[in-house]
């Protein structure tokens, strides 16, 4: 990673969950970090998530929709990790014209920006496992057939495979990672429309009742967001990722169950009950997924660290040290 | 196809090479025919594609990004035809933005206008084997992974996975057909941005030399639109179609010089010529491509009866017939 000391570095998506933990990587390994987020405020993006590096980073609000600043911004640049996105399935499918202008047209124009003005960056694309849909065998690999179950999927598929064309009719230097469930210290806790496992890990803290929909038996796999961090670091700085698409993938797949009970033992006084799955949510759920990782481990030498324990007992520390940042 | 007697029927696109032609089949069998299109100078629609028919087909002229208009005009109607589309794989790279708001946008729109105001409704969708890409394997099967090379493709893809989310989700009976090679009366001649057969047949007439790229032995597969026609007619009346693609495909696979010696022989002043590939049609070039269509045989019946010399003979007489209407 020692070739990342110096360099330009934008992320998009920086304020958010995922940016603002690679903006930590970065600015340790000597990168010079610019986080462009818009700050919308039912996403992930939060001041608070950067305050301890805050003196080492620039941050310039803008919309990643705003082509004429991401035209400008994108200049100069060594390396763009692409995280800005819509990330909630329920909403993509009550609103799916805006997950389409942030999923799709924008993510066009950051690629047009930057085969005008910046042909020679390196782009690594956050990409999620939504776009496979339903699994037909598990665990799913990247020849998997892409047959998503939500508008969110649909648009994802095709932001990523703009980023791949791109690769390959104007030869810029683009991956995409498949991101299954990430977790970790400054994910949005909010609300509940991003995903369970923050959702899971705030009732845990407040030692609420965790309500698991069907049969508890739905299988997962976790990332813990420092392991994700070193992927996109890694997606960074390797030639050999260009133009590929690699799933992540937890170190073992874990039931809802399982989560929670891993929750109980390390916030007692939460608890767990199994109730029917709501109607919005039961028609875009994906069943059982866990990934294959076995080519970003052979390309890149990529493989997740940290267990579902160790990774949950580290976010629930995290939280009761800054709940107050988080819960509204 | 007597069900079709007396149904309501809207056709998106409906001035086009493909709609034009089915109109002609649906005022046959007794439909209620309504054509909505843009007549945008450069895409296919033409009114001279049903001057025969005009008194009996009601035409609407709009663009299906014009959401308030399609809102209204999908009410009451039985079936909708969705062929509005930009095709052009070339103009999807100079002006991706545009392809994206036709291909993504409008198809998402159409959808939400029949979610809400005509959940009763069948849609057929004209899709692309420009989804597959350059294939893995050919013949390409309905298993096939979708990795395409131009943003049409990508955007086509989205499009047609909004047609099957909309089933899954919301019990919209959608269809889609993944369309090969269409030629035949009344397809755009004005220009060769379209696909090369169209303008290979306007040369053959014209007795010039057609231009060839690279070794001539790329292999397609051909559909005679009358064909094509049949097969959206089915998907629309079966609802064993409901919630599936289905690939279209030729009788025989033909390379680029097989198809220029037929259309020599049908026209002996042309020429043709093996030139090298111009560098933005390479680079999205799909190479060899014909499909399996055993799915749509099985399911619906449907299969290619016109052979490309019966087909390219009834072409080529159509415009030595009509020129003057296509030519400019």
């Amino acid at each position: 990673m020692e070739e990342l000391r110096g360099k330009k570095v934008l992320i998009t998506g920086g304020l958010g969950f995922i940016g603002s933990n690679l903006a930590r990587a970065l600015v340790e390994l000597g990168a010079e970090v610019l986080l462009v987020d818009s700050l919308i405020p039912d996403y992930g993006g939060n001041l608070l998530n950067i305050q301890d590096i805050r003196e080492r980073v620039r941050i310039n609000i803008a919309d990643i929709r705003d082509k004429h600043s991401m035209d400008w911004l994108v200049q100069g640049q060594d390396y763009i990790f692409n995280l800005a996105g819509q990330v909630s399935h329920l909403d993509s499918m009550q609103d799916p014209y805006t997950d389409l202008e942030i999923n799709c047209r924008s993510q066009l124009s950051l690629l047009e920006a930057c085969r005008h003005h910046n042909p020679e960056v390196k782009i690594v694309y956050a990409s999620t496992r939504q776009i496979y849909g339903i699994p037909d065998y598990l665990p799913v690999d990247e020849k998997h057939l892409l047959h998503p179950t939500d508008v969110n999927g649909i648009n994802k598929m095709a932001g990523e495979w703009y980023h791949i064309l791109y690769h390959n009719v104007y030869g810029l230097r683009t991956a995409s990672l498949r991101l299954t469930n990430t977790y970790g210290p400054r994910q949005l806790m909010k609300h509940n429309r991003q995903g369970f496992i923050g959702w899971f890990i705030r009732l845990a803290i407040d030692g609420q009742e965790i309500q698991i929909y069907g049969d508890g038996k739905q299988k997962r796999d976790l990332n813990y967001v420092d392991d994700v961090v070193q992927a996109f670091l890694l997606a960074a700085v390797r030639e050999e990722a260009n133009g590929q698409v690699f799933n992540l993938g937890g170190p073992e797949p874990v039931n809802l169950i399982e989560i929670a009970l891993l929750l109980k033992e390390i916030c007692p006084a939460c608890s767990y009950k199994l109730v029917p799955f709501p109607n919005d949510i039961k028609r875009i759920d994906i069943g059982d997924y866990y990934a294959d990782y076995k080519k970003i481990k052979n390309t890149l030498g990529w493989e997740p660290t940290i267990a579902p324990r160790q990774g949950l007992e580290r976010t629930v520390d995290y939280y009761q040290q800054y709940k107050e940042y988080y819960w509204s």
